[in-house]
């Protein structure tokens, strides 16, 4: 049995995981990200925490594949790393780890890593292709195509949360485009069609005593029968729905899978996307399931671990 | 050297070409598509159609690589086919011709091949990835990356005439959906674009006085700086280059190659579209180039060439 370290960096915490090449999670763990000085003792943190944790194993140093590693951000064929929220630009990442652990290093982009958990442990598992769509702040996806991920030719394949979806917005997506589906299909963008809808309808909603408009409390609210919240949610779900059946009519995915915040809105999300979805999926991708993410906050350690196999 | 067969399957023509594997083509004819007793002597027709081709050669059989093969329609695991136009549900092909001929038989999907085949040797060509969009009668496409073709979990891979641009539609697709790009972007949306125009706007234009208004119509008065073709086709390029955008913040290739009856229409196309492609694409992506497909009707024999490498 060989062994290895599935890693996910983000901008607060890292999270560290031991795994067996076989996908058990034998261990994890978190330490802070130390964004000081441009993040300058990030990787020398990673490297320190994982030599710890192999001292406390009695596996040879064969017996490891090595360190995975999702970023927020890119990582460039010379093995350094740029990250806005890090303070990195060409950031010495791989070279950094290999030399102090001694290990193989091997990294993606966080969203293609996540990606890669779900194919690999979570929602996907057994299916040879998926499309991850995660569900957050924003809108972000991976592509896996027979155990590949599909990086494009400028690290954005799977970038769909800025796909052109409503060519008649005027206001601004945070990217500069306008009408993109994250401005929609987001928990921003279901809290901001929330309050839209709140203010131009005079219906009553439970959702106007709510503290807080967000996305929870939205599909909390269609969850306890609430019609305008219904009404809402159906919008959120058909930018969603026709922005898979895109998905679906380009890359045809075996499986489209929901991840992040909003996804946890659980089986209510689904059954509404995917009749959307329905509607506007050509015929041969009209029965492509959709189902939820499985692995949650610890895919990007999964999908690490993946990438060393 | 080796050689090898790319054969063009369509309705009414089979087009075959001799290839060597560097991409020369040594020669090429036409056969009729027999079409008659559900297209039962098509894979017969081919078969002698290579084998009298052989032996006008003294080349051994070990230099042949084989025959590739581009379908109207699907090719199944199997090696069966099925493809609507020809009558065709599951005909034995691979196995027919390789008793017929002797040579090895590899085939794919008609857009798949016209898409491999701009990848190999035209406007793809130095390019590692790459989605061809065939502006005919419909819209067609095929995706390539690092030189596999990217067919999808049901075939659909590429399917881009089929992604849903516009949820306001009312009319329908062929497909049985609303507002597919192919409803615009295509020779039969390019004259619907048009007739819509001119019947409602009282600007003068010369396609008035057209005998026929049609796609090469419409980009013809582009051309003489006609004003009102110049909006219909701005109306055309504006579909299409969010359609391009779509695939773009999906499939991420490095080039954008467009084909088909209406890219005869040439620079003019490419310049329009590519100014709205600008206006939706992901900033990633906003330059990636998009070029004109240059192997015509002969892409499918270079495609089908290209799947015997």
């Amino acid at each position: 049995m060989k062994y290895g370290y599935g890693v996910d960096l983000g901008g607060t915490t890292v999270k560290l995981g031991l795994f067996t090449e076989d996908g058990r999670m034998i261990d994890k763990w978190e330490i802070d990200t130390d964004i000081s000085g441009n993040g300058r003792n990030i990787p020398g943190d990673i490297g320190r925490s994982v030599l710890a944790d192999m001292q406390k194993h009695t596996f040879q140093k064969s017996d490891y594949l090595g360190i995975g590693i999702g970023i927020p951000g890119q990582l460039w064929e010379d093995g350094t790393a740029s990250a806005v929220n890090l303070g990195w630009d060409h950031q010495p990442l791989v070279s950094e780890l290999q030399e102090l652990t001694g290990l193989r290093v091997a990294g993606d982009n966080d969203a293609n890593t996540a990606a890669m958990g779900e194919y690999w442990m979570g929602g996907g598992k057994g299916y040879r292709s998926l499309v991850l769509v995660t569900l957050g702040t924003g809108v972000g996806g991976g592509i896996i195509i027979d155990g590949k991920c599909l990086r494009g030719a400028h690290m954005a394949g799977g970038e769909i949360g800025h796909m052109p979806v409503n060519p008649t917005e005027t206001r601004q997506c945070g990217c500069g485009n306008r009408g993109c589906l994250e401005q929609y299909a987001s928990a921003t963008g279901a809290a901001r069609l929330a309050m839209e809808a709140l203010a131009s309808s005079p219906e009553p909603s439970t959702l106007r005593s709510a503290g807080k408009v967000d996305a929870k409390a939205l599909w909390d609210a269609v969850k306890t029968g609430d019609c305008l919240a219904a009404e809402i949610a159906g919008t959120f779900c058909d930018y969603l729905g026709r922005g898979l059946a895109m998905i679906s009519s380009t890359v045809d995915p075996e499986v489209l899978v929901l991840g992040g915040g909003v996804s946890r809105a659980g089986q209510v999300l689904i059954d509404m996307v995917t009749e959307k979805y329905k509607k506007y999926a050509f015929n041969a991708c009209k029965n492509t399931p959709i189902v939820l993410a499985e692995l949650g906050n610890d895919a990007g350690m999964y999908g690490s671990m993946a990438n060393l196999l």
